[in-house]
């Protein structure tokens, strides 16, 4: 178990130490780990920091408003860069899980990049925990915020990088956000991947195929709020099927629900969810979303598969 | 309900009057309603009809000897035809649900077309069900033997077709292969589809996707023999997910497990099947099968879902 204040405050020594009088950038996402390690940066150098939300067009449902909102509440100093259009267009045909996150990881530090330049900084703040590092060097998946384990110089991309929860897993995580004060909604958010909905959107990601699996996203948590899970969303297939709606024949989407309980996302566990919630989620899904004929349950631990799809 | 004893008489007569002195050929894929016009048939009209067994190369595992095994018990004349070349050339390339339906059926006809020339037959029986006229004509699907129905000449293929089921529902049909003393592997089969495993192939169909969803479908048959449902099945996706096999990362193949309470196929819905079954049938698929990373159990009805996926 993680002491939180100890930790605090040795991290906030070492931030100090390490920052000096540059200025830092903190890539903030909305999830606790991003949200947790800007605010612990904040804490250590105040003004210095500024805390950047780059809008990639791909996160959830009031996902932007939301995230900015706390940031100022909480007194820090912040930008809001839209780059939808941009992260749609590096996207484009693209079908590769992987050659996707390469383009997406490619496209958001570029964008830091120029920020950070125009902000005139030498440091970057990133929510990397441990289970992104162990995962990384053991090739399950290329984590965006975690270049410097796997060899990448951050040099070309004009900064260096702070990593300072790099050590905690995530339930490490949550106790700091906790003794750090940040509202609920933070400290317990449910973990969500730097790539977002893109990895949610299997084969080529278009505007038109996030705002369903935005929607899809958007009733699966309303659904499953009170389950206490790890991690519940939904993802849109590019496979369609058969379905019948208005007495037609329609070949139409397949979106899937994905529930699973874990401690540190290193392992999970497919949720044994009750068939009336199921049941209720795929009517809402298949009714409130005009081309979705289809709605499947994941009933596969990791490993076998991952948490996420891509 | 169906009065089997008069039915059989009746339709025992007029197979008689249609069919005179020529020779008939049966469509024999190896399900209830196949079987049991075939051997309707043979009661009717002897030795003048043979039953045709057309190896597509997408049949279940064990299917093909089952069904000819079966039919010269019965002491029918049977054919068995190896056209699975051929079936998986016509299929090459073909993504679209509707083209695969189509393909195939073409391909079908053509072959059945070859059979009934070289026996120098006039009638094809074919087991044709009222659900399936009732969806083709509101255009649900296409259905491979119900050309009559949607005007289609089924001279263009060089024969007629009987089909002495076309006035009965599912439960209708078993009630009289009952009746007729059909084994109970065949009265009580579940329905497959005349394209059989090609729609449960997502994209492209090839041999090496067919033989997945074989083995797949296999399992989910083993695990829900006992669930008293009406169908049961795999589906192997075309999109991959990834997962983690041996401790590596992999891109691997998604199946879903479909299995469905219903009367007459006309509405069906999802069965709320334990999950201790569930993961069974996942942890068996994912091992059995090496490039399978993830299950998915369909938890939609129909409608808004069909039953199967094409």
């Amino acid at each position: 178990m993680v002491d939180a204040k100890e930790f605090i405050n040795k991290a906030i020594i070492e931030i100090k130490e390490d920052v000096g009088e540059n200025k830092v950038i903190s890539a903030c996402s909305g999830g606790v780990d991003s949200m947790t390690a800007t605010y612990l940066v904040h804490k250590a150098v105040g003004d210095k920091l500024i805390a950047v939300f780059i809008n990639d067009g791909l996160r959830r449902e009031g996902e932007p408003e939301f995230v900015v909102r706390t940031l100022k509440s909480l007194g820090i100093n912040t930008r809001s860069i839209d780059a939808k259009e941009e992260f749609f267009k590096t996207l484009k045909g693209k079908t590769d899980a992987e050659e996707k996150r390469k383009a997406f990881r490619d496209k958001f530090y570029k964008t830091f990049g120029q920020v950070a330049k125009e902000e005139n900084v030498k440091f970057i703040v990133q929510g990397t925990i441990k289970a992104d590092v162990i995962e990384t060097v053991e090739g399950i998946k290329s984590q965006h915020n975690v270049l410097e384990q796997i060899g990448i110089n951050p040099q070309t991309y004009g900064y260096l990088i702070l990593e300072p929860l790099r050590e905690l897993f995530k339930p490490g995580v949550r106790t700091v956000a906790r003794e750090l004060g940040l509202p609920k909604e933070i400290s317990e958010r449910m973990p969500f991947p730097g790539p977002a909905l893109s990895l949610r959107v299997l084969g080529e990601v278009t505007p038109r195929k996030v705002a369903i699996v935005r929607k899809a996203t958007q009733i699966v948590e309303e659904e499953t709020l009170n389950l206490g899970t790890f991690q519940n969303f939904a993802v849109l297939h590019n496979d369609k099927a058969t379905g019948i709606k208005n007495g037609k024949r329609v070949y139409g989407n397949i979106i899937t629900i994905r529930v699973v309980v874990s401690e540190d996302a290193v392992t999970a566990t497919a949720k044994e969810i009750d068939y009336k919630t199921l049941f209720k989620i795929a009517n809402r899904i298949t009714k409130e979303l005009s081309t979705v004929v289809r709605c499947l349950y994941d009933v596969t631990d990791k490993p076998p598969a991952t948490i996420e799809f891509e």
